[in-house]
């Protein structure tokens, strides 16, 4: 039996590993937004978490780490839902596809700007770029890109299309949080209208 | 001449209150661009400035004032500058009118967007509303309100589209600046073409 032993040990701590990092990243997410960033300590997630606090050390060195994790795992988790439902259209529905990462963005958006809030809290101004705007830039011009060469519009650039729609909606969709209006069907409705008259032939 | 003495004591200590905080703003925004804010002492301010720090605390409490200061001035200049491009245009032709906010307010940018970053250093992601935003945004609402009055376009929401016209602006821009394209004249082109698209009856 002990020629095993190396091989079951090391897939008993392959697969807790992610699934312990989704606990603490999840128990993380949870007290940024009931506490507070700064009034969390690492305490308090372990213990939210059921976990040692050797284990957390095991996967993440401060609290930053985690904010780290949290913000990859929510860029991930808003581009994987934006594909998923473009991916639900037609490969030769350019305008439906559109539709679909507007809607998907835009619902994503308004029921989660309480953790856009925390894990881009130190995002301002200065900071032209990140990994995660890159991230859904190259996305969305890729969509546009394909349309673009089908011939369903007409862009004289699709990368700067790509910032026209997603800060756009950003700003509309801001602008719709900061006065509590939160239902997205009104606003995918607005800004389906004026952001599609942008792809046209 | 004894009662005109407190008249002449007024005019002259009125006039030199806004040269004498301009001075100081001025200043303030040399050393804030080339030391960086936080490097920056009041009392470089008033060396730079060539006043006595009793004058400096006469206008202002803090270094922070002065920079609010400086922001209240930034804003109302991008504001003035734009307008002034505005009144330029005949009152009916409401596409030029859009046409010279866009160019203004692409090539205000582009020149001052070290000052900006450093007047909105502290604005983040969650701070979805500022005085500065909402003049902007009302100034260009205005200009679209004419235009739909009139009839030279047909919006669904004209507010909602001062958002997309002006944060689609900033987006395409700042990749701009994050790639060192600072000719304002290729980004005016092609946000000409791709936003006047939304201006249509």
């Amino acid at each position: 039996m002990k020629p095993e032993m190396p091989r079951a040990r090391r897939q008993r701590r392959v697969l807790p590993a992610e699934v312990r990092t989704g606990h603490l990243i999840a128990a993380a997410a949870e007290l940024f937004l009931s506490k507070g960033l700064d009034a969390t300590t690492v305490d308090d997630i372990v213990a939210r978490a059921g976990v040692a606090k050797g284990t957390f050390y095991h996967y993440f060195t401060t609290k930053a780490d985690v904010l780290l994790a949290l913000r990859a795992r929510f860029s991930q988790d808003f581009n994987s839902r934006a594909q998923a439902a473009i991916d639900a259209c037609a490969p030769d529905d350019h305008h439906a596809r559109f539709r679909a990462w507007l809607r998907g963005a835009v619902s994503a958006y308004v029921a989660n700007f309480r953790l856009h809030d925390v894990v881009f809290h130190d995002f301002t101004h200065d900071r032209r770029r990140s990994q995660e705007k890159d991230m859904v830039i190259d996305q969305l011009a890729a969509l546009l890109d394909a349309g673009q060469k089908a011939g369903a519009w007409n862009l004289p650039d699709t990368r700067a299309a790509a910032f026209i729609l997603f800060d756009g909606m950003h700003g509309v969709v801001d602008d719709a949080i900061a006065s509590a209006r939160l239902d997205p069907e009104p606003l995918c409705e607005i800004l389906e209208d004026m952001l599609g008259r942008m792809l046209i032939r």
